[in-house]
């Protein structure tokens, strides 16, 4: 099995968050490699990852990282895959990262999603590999159908609620 | 020729902005398709438009918008496709669209770029379409790789500047 | 019964924050529903709420959202009633929700209270609903008018406090 | 003819935003006046004017100001009718403004439009009449409907770009 | 013995934050006295208290307030006396507080301290107090001379760390 | 005649700014002096118009500056007097130098006044003379009260605006 | 051993966050001192220390400051050495102090470090030392180098993750 | 003659900006090359660029870069040399670029300037340069010596206002 998406953290510290990304992968059955990388204390390690990440077979990157923000950036400009950043809030309550991933200059977009997002950040891989693939475009249809269901459990519970005019 | 991109705006006053995306994408050769919609205006021609995207064949979906920008997330809330958003600056130096666009809630990502970025989103989806065609991952690497010149030729450039302690 | 107020809210864990608002519509005897609704979860029942909100009788609509918050001008844009938003806070202290809410297009506004101001909601509801009922608006009167015994209290409880220069 | 929205500003400086409430007040055929008043100039004015409001039979109040701008407050402290707050750009973007006007303390709502948005606080005072008001409120509904003519033409104009790959 | 000082909250829940200024004035020996009033929920109490205050023979007002604080700005303006403004962190940390207090208009100024910063104030008020009274003058010297003794303290802590390559 | 109010100001690129600080303490014939010091450029004369203003009979500082401001602190730390920052707005909208006056730490306050509002200073200036001179306050009376017709003159000009629905 | 780097702080409570400025120094077995100065509080001393610094042999100044940070800045225009500026998070997440140490006008540099960024203050120390001498640049590369543990680490951790779908 | 610092830049369009710290170091007599590279343009070449540097000569880099700005801490990340980064006003006022260059994550320090201020960073390479080199010390201390001289001069040109209520 080959993976398809390749998600890159900068340290473990990021793990309770981007663990996010690897479950919605494992549940839409897309395999998905894990590393630690570094724009600053590996850039030789990133350029390698992100100069074979085509060749090997990986179609999406999913980077996450925190304050001035740039792994994200860097694998984009030696890649041709797309690359989602998912800011981290380490400082400043995550706007540092949120601009320093986002405000890409001309020709190197990175594909930002909300700070901490890294649920988003899986969906958002399985809708690029679902453009060439029916099956995984179908797990994301039934993924969004899903969520009504919250809103649905969420209207059963504030039927509960009672107050002489509430009216339902 | 079916379009795989569609790009949407609010208004034609944002299209002196968004035309670098079609310009980028005509470049790459990927065929694409240009409406105006508006999440609040027409909410309406939003949903079928949304809907009818993958049916129709359509891949990417690059949205628009400033202010409170609710398009991009709108459009995504109703398609499986990946769904880039363009943050417009037409207010608070544009901040106000980005908060708007990069902030979705858990379910609904929006692939989002920087303010008023629209060849970035138009290069995002040539990386996104490029997943699944050889040929356009291709035209990004050239286009990659092309980014180089500008600084060879930034660097022809400072040459010429002369100062007694400058020593290149 | 009939509800005048129908609030709205994405999910339950809004309902501490929201319920100040269910509390100050029965405080003034002003029927009301609660439901659960979300802008990108289900886009569909949105429209369906928004659209029959007037017909069934409903003369406000008060929606809390947070981060990029769409709610409230989603709503607004497919009903002729009034609609408040009242910013969650979710993330980056709650400016994103504000933003999202406030700069709203040309053509459809939301009237926005504070962020988590969702008692402040449910009194702009009733001064909305008290321009064409006197009672109602008797009930907002003498309610801006109990604010006052805040300040009684409070300045009651500083005259207890005693420093040799103080003099009241 | 009695006036139903009373639309208040503190300088003439802010007519050229302004009067655009005044514009669609008007197209909707709402009586309204305009008057200067100033909360930190003429405090006196302001009570005046806020406590006769509801008496003389205004319905809606519509206060713009800038900076650190009390007046839409200072009167909502004063009538138990809905007051919409202007936020004007005079400095800081008008982020001041907003959050001075927005962010106000329980008890005393605010009904806040976007920074500028003199016609969106026209049509809240419109949306606001028209709950009492079948015919107001048609007025909305027509006024919501056609802001879809914009976005037909928009699309004509989008039609006449031509390009290679661009489909429609 | 006459106040001096006014010191004016909205609330008891700004007491924890206001007491350092009741304490400086107190240290410095100048008669104060403490009040409750808001803008918004007894502007009549803060016309009647402003426009009294000189006649009384008040010399500086303080006032605090929190989120869209309007309540500095009021007081100044109806009374000739300075009016220092304490902005109250209830919200945004404290931003928003502050934007509303130190932004006023052109003819009504606020002299605006930093957040929480009641002591500052407090300094502020014995220094312009000092400014007619040379014993009050006095005592602010003697306090400003006295924080030096703070920094000697902390060299003499600072002394006690060790590292092998630290050589103080 | 011996000056009671001493200006600052970095360099006369914040002459345009700051002349209405002398403009209006002029009107209030307050006796001034203005003159040009830099808190970073010389420190040594910073110190030397610091420790000699109160003996040199100076009863206010008004001190101006941008970006990192520090001139109004650095004073402040050196005089018993009162002093007010004006934020000049040179980088950032200016917030950059209303965060450096305002924040000041326990102990030294700056009466910080909004950003480029140097008119408001020289008032807050003549308030705090006016604390101790009977005179003085009455000019500030007389001007506050002079605010009142800006408003009544824009009344004036409100009321040449002509609409079918406008009723005043 | 004399002295190369002094660090500078306002109160011992900046000594949780810069004592990583002094364990990286000691690590890097570069001599430095510590002391207790405050550019409010002790403005003489301050100038005692930053005159006669380059004369005593120090190298690089670090000085860490919170909220309206000035001691940084008031150092860095007494001395020809270069300061290295530490904002200290102690409001509004400390983007007030980065603002006040980073801004600083034309001809006054500090070389300011992120946010509480100790550790990197002193790294930043010995890289300048470096440049005169091969020792301690030798020491920066060790350290630099020894970056990547960290990455090697945090990678076999990841490994022990284990999903369906990951793969490595 | 070996070149001594190395200014980089993304763009011939940072020129403008830039050339002041061109200018100062050749004021300073110090031997300086410009090259222009890019973070993610050219990752290649800065790398190269950046590991030669020392083994070169270089002792102080200065990059400058906007909105989200890698270039430096990318150069930071691959050389033991002081890195000065210069934040370009590019979008958002700079703030973006402050950010992405100023949060640097710990190991990686990158000596951050304010925004657009070029001739800082020459001033400080220069001071950098001035600790292992008494004669650039020497022109550090001339050149922030004669920033006096402007000062007197804004004095003479203050001098020349006339009020009549101005003292000198």
């Amino acid at each position: 099995m080959e993976p398809l998406v390749g998600i890159i953290m900068g340290s473990t510290s990021d793990l309770p968050v981007m663990e996010k990304a690897a479950q919605i992968l494992n549940e839409f059955k897309i395999p998905f490699e894990i590393n630690a990388l570094s724009a600053h204390r590996t850039p030789g390690e990133v350029e390698k990852y992100s100069r074979s990440a085509a060749p090997r077979g990986l179609k999406v990157i999913i980077a996450a990282a925190g304050m001035a923000a740039h792994l994200p950036g860097v694998i984009a400009s030696m890649t041709p895959l797309p690359v989602i950043g998912v800011p981290i809030k380490a400082s400043l309550e995550g706007i540092d990262s949120v601009l320093s991933i986002v405000q890409m200059p001309p020709g190197i977009p990175v594909a930002t999603v909300g700070i901490n997002a890294a649920q988003n950040a899986g969906i958002l891989a399985a809708e690029i590999l679902g453009t060439g693939n029916p099956e995984i475009m179908n797990e994301v249809v039934k993924f969004k159908n899903s969520l009504k269901n919250k809103i649905v459990e969420a209207n059963e519970e504030l039927k509960k609620i009672k107050y002489p005019y509430k009216t339902n």
